[in-house]
């Protein structure tokens, strides 16, 4: 076992679904890429026993580091930095310098946003944020809010605790600061690297997958090898020591000679990267024609800086009216086969093509649900085109889940058709 | 505290942050529907040692019920099912009933997608998810995998864990039939209603909410309040039990005296819905044109049930040729002000429901980055309109983060703009 980090992560409204961590994950992949694995991440609501419960915990689980995010805003439910102090048996003092630094900043942001505030109340929240744990190293604000290192207690062996803000850009804008800390380097000194390879699969059983990798059992054996199915798409990831390098090599080629085109990257390259590379590599622009999906295509090929190299624009076509204004699907054609159906999307890929003059369309034409659905055309019922001019690709998909899984299930369709397509 | 329960996400590409739990948030929104506060959640890879430490930590919290989600499918990674028998002292043998019908629903989804299989693998896949612990409750399998409850040891007063499968899908269908055993309801016999209310405001710094809470601490001292910071909207949520409706009433009066029509929602009903609920009051039908966000809008607005009601389409004009061709913006206006601009702005919107003939129109024009910007117009810049044909509104904001952030920020002002227009 290498050198592991541990994240409680604070705040009733994640801890409550009504926000998706964003840093977990983020210090995860941080973490990895300078050869610190992670265990645990918890989840704590804004109650000081849960999180001290927490701490105490992953202080015992054998962490060499712990980090909180969040919980360090000017609000009162923002007491970790309190409650780290208790657990590592530090008073808690106000720094007197950081909290005009705070008081700087607040006034700035103030000033740009146009705000009128009231000043006792900003005072009240700057010293509140300017109370930090005895003998805590601090890490400047990236916000209003200051990071910390709080050792443990005196003499003890047990791991610093590294308090981050929750917002995630100032959470990552604190973080080389906090890596070159004295106390979290030592935490960190006898890390080796950890290296992770991916490898994406299409169109195929995660029983197969199974199988093959229990027939290979003399190479994952030497890895940590996880599968994970996600929209379709099923994705193998190997975690090792540098050293093992051939293995992965040997596993690549086994599962290759297994799966064959299934195996679509070998390499972890995602299919959003492929597609762009492809439409880079033709020189060729791509309009999309969405129905169910309703501009999520269109979005997802947006994603990636530089974009605006190949996307030319998208036509959501929600109604069979805008079907037929924008994309000149005949209306008669709609009335004798339906909206979702092969015709429809082959002219609405052709529609798209011709109005945006792009030389690729892709289109999606479905039944998302919950209603809409009939015996012959059940919710979950999905026609995609592809079309380069040249050549069109056509599939068909019954897709199982709720109205949210359906559109992003075939937002996935969509990216792996244009893929054969250019392929 | 009432009753409590505590749940483990297991699986090393939730922990590693390539996917997104979607289980916890979900059954903490189902816990508290009937009166179960939950009080942790733990995210662990997929290794033993650290799910059984985590099972034992929550154990030990004094959780009523811990629930564990993932690891149960047909890979040798997914061990859920081992670890927990072995935290409460059970062996695992085969249920060849379950096995049986295990079988049966495998070979229907293989026929169904049309996939060949080999049959030693499927059989291998299907036994090990028959393998239970003795003494567990079965629930049936919605997908391949059973559900399991497992008490605690002969004689012990600990917590039964309730095992559920990681897709969200199997999870939640079920979920009734977990509440309904023998085990979980005993677990859960003494809890209390707790009931939730939200408020949402816009456009107004953290800060000064902060301080509007410590003044009427009088209130706040009753009730659990957390707030929460998210694409610039701030979502005040309490917890409370039912005999503190009228406190609750005072806290939301007291809020709409400070804040005004900043605290825009009252009774927590989301933008998406008040825009949808103006939308439909008016009969009318919205087209959207967007460019940073790609086609985010249009998505957003399809994102409720029902939509079709009163969504028209979308253009996506990524390109200054696109906005020229489908949106009618004169290319000399592109070239005199820029094409993110007010005017641009004002010319997509009206374009948009020109085009689309759809009563009111939204349209976003902006700089994602990282690159695009300039001094004058730096990255984050972006311009909005919604025009309704007889009013339009401008909002030109300049928003903070990275290309992701802002262009999820600007679908949040594109919504908020909508709700000014038609409010």
């Amino acid at each position: 076992m290498g050198t592991r980090a541990a994240v409680v992560v604070t705040g009733t409204e994640v801890l409550t679904g009504r926000v998706a961590d964003r840093n977990g994950p983020w210090l995860a992949e941080e973490l990895r890429r300078i050869g610190v694995d992670i265990g645990q991440v918890v989840v704590v609501g804004d109650r000081p026993d849960d999180l001290a419960s927490a701490l105490r915990h992953l202080i015992a689980s054998g962490a060499d580091l712990v980090i909180t995010t969040g919980g360090l805003g000017p609000t009162a439910d923002d007491l970790t930095a309190r409650v780290v102090a208790d657990v590592q048996g530090r008073t808690m003092e106000v720094d007197e310098a950081l909290e005009g630094r705070i008081a700087a900043i607040v006034e700035r942001l103030v000033a740009a946003r146009g705000w009128r505030t009231d000043p006792a109340s900003t005072t009240a929240g700057t010293r509140k944020q300017a109370l930090v744990p005895a003998g805590a190293t601090v890490l400047e604000p990236v916000g209003t809010a200051p990071g910390l290192v709080v050792p443990p207690p005196e003499g003890s062996a047990a791991p610093p605790v590294l308090v981050l803000p929750g917002p995630p850009g100032e959470l990552r804008g604190m973080w080389e600061a906090a890596l070159a800390t004295h106390l979290v380097r030592n935490a960190l000194a006898g890390r080796t690297e950890l290296r992770q390879h991916t490898m994406r699969m299409w169109d195929t059983p995660e029983s197969e997958l199974a199988a093959s990798l229990r027939r290979h059992a003399h190479l994952t054996d030497r890895l940590e090898v996880t599968t994970c199915l996600r929209d379709g798409e099923l994705e193998v990831v190997t975690r090792s020591a540098p050293e093992d390098a051939e293995t992965i090599d040997s596993l690549r080629a086994a599962l290759l000679a297994d799966f064959g085109g299934a195996l679509y990257s070998p390499e972890g390259v995602s299919v959003d990267d492929i597609v762009a590379q492809r439409l880079l590599g033709r020189g060729a622009t791509i309009a999309t024609a969405e129905s169910c999906t309703a501009g999520l295509v269109a979005a997802r090929l947006a994603d990636r800086p530089g974009s605006s190299a190949y996307l030319a624009g998208g036509l959501v076509t929600y109604s069979n009216e805008a079907k037929t204004r924008l994309l000149g699907v005949p209306p008669e054609l709609i009335d004798r086969v339906g909206a979702v159906s092969e015709e429809v999307a082959r002219a609405m890929a052709a529609g798209a093509r011709e109005r945006m003059e792009a030389d690729v369309a892709v289109s999606v034409t479905g039944i998302a649900g919950p209603t809409g659905g009939t015996p012959e055309k059940p919710v979950g019922l999905v026609h995609l085109c592809a079309d380069d001019g040249r050549r069109t690709v056509h599939r068909e998909v019954r897709l199982a889940g709720g109205r949210a899984m359906v559109r992003r299930r075939s937002v996935a369709e969509a990216l792996h058709l244009l893929r054969v397509l250019l392929g």
